[in-house]
């Protein structure tokens, strides 16, 4: 599957946050970045060529006053024809939203008031006239204040969020993991960490027999539950 | 009460719409006209000084994409700071929103699948983070087909939305209509036209005083119904 980022971020060099979504998403073969941010003038038939050959469109931006910022919205208002000629019906839209508020501040008597999904509706409303499946969105909350630990597991949500069919499984998950790792053990040279890494693998693999044992117990113990009329 | 116009379409010249408003808005001496397009490069300094003089701030575009078109995104991007300092407590924000769809299309269920409400949701935020007062939305639906009389009612209404306080009452419409009507009396030279305005003047007048005694016997049926307990 293609994924296309549109960053609509005024200053996305200046921008911890989309420098370190930039290095995520650059690990990932089927994944375009396209960045908005000095493009004097948007050609609209490039923009929409570009979106017709990806099957999930990432509009990926700060949020300045509980909306996208002036030069995402200026993509919007420029590229998307009224035309119902141009189609983007069954492909995915996923928003990927930075803010310096904590995500809790966003509700009822929060801070903000409202939450992130009311703020963001006109995106909703967008994806309905395009009849785009909208995936969850993507929150990325006060990413200056991550530790190390915490920013690992931002890159591997937000590069699963890039590639994962949606929705997302656990097995999902693990599968696309176990390759990442695969991938890893072959490109290093170092013998000892390549032992270590295949050690973690045979451990994943290991887990996820058990699971699935575990899963067949439960369904085999609902089966007979079920024949027992409980 | 100094009423501040900013209006947010890209281009307000080729604008059914936003010509009629202005004219109707040049009859109103509290109230400033201000136009975004053309501006080049928004001075924060004299765009702030502009939002401290007034009373009333109205921020005024069609919906794009179901939100303000990007310019006014820019001017709110590069005007308003997060500071604390920068104070419009207590100020009233109003929205006067125009669109090509009914109205009657903003529910679930219908076209748009989302109310005014809904979608300017990041406005309401906004209004809270001020600390302003967000008056009712003032939407204009479909503003070419609307035919000569219901143009004339729209600009009373816009009128009476930039002027009023708010909540309006009827009665404040009431004199307000009378206001209007005396000053058009002085000035018009047509002596016919004259007699025929001062009759209306007076109807409204006599209308008044009647509603005025049947709002009394009301409330005097009231108290009655109070004393004796019902």
């Amino acid at each position: 599957m293609q994924t296309l980022i549109i960053v609509g971020h005024p200053q996305p060099k200046d921008s911890e946050t989309q420098e370190f979504l930039k290095t995520a998403a650059g690990f990932l073969k089927q994944v375009t970045w396209h960045e908005l941010a000095g493009i004097q003038q948007f050609d609209p038939i490039a923009e929409r060529k570009l979106l017709l050959q990806n099957q999930r469109i990432i509009l990926q931006f700060p949020l300045y006053w509980y909306y996208a910022p002036a030069i995402l919205k200026k993509w919007l208002d420029d590229v998307l024809p009224e035309s119902s000629q141009f189609k983007l019906a069954q492909k995915q839209l996923g928003l990927v939203v930075s803010f310096s508020h904590a995500l809790n501040e966003f509700k009822l008597g929060g801070r903000v008031g409202y939450s992130l999904s009311e703020l963001l509706t006109p995106f909703a409303a967008l994806a309905k006239h395009f009849e785009m499946q909208l995936l969850p969105i993507f929150p990325i909350e006060r990413f200056a204040y991550l530790n190390q630990r915490q920013r690992q597991k931002l890159l591997l949500n937000y590069q699963q969020f890039l590639e994962l069919p949606q929705p997302q499984t656990f097995a999902d998950q693990e599968k696309w993991f176990l390759n990442k790792l695969s991938a890893l053990i072959k490109q290093t040279n170092n013998a000892e960490l390549q032992q270590k890494l295949k050690l973690i693998a045979e451990q994943i693999t290991d887990n996820q027999d058990q699971l699935a044992e575990l899963t067949k117990l439960v369904h085999d113990f609902r089966e007979d539950d079920s024949l027992n009329g409980k």
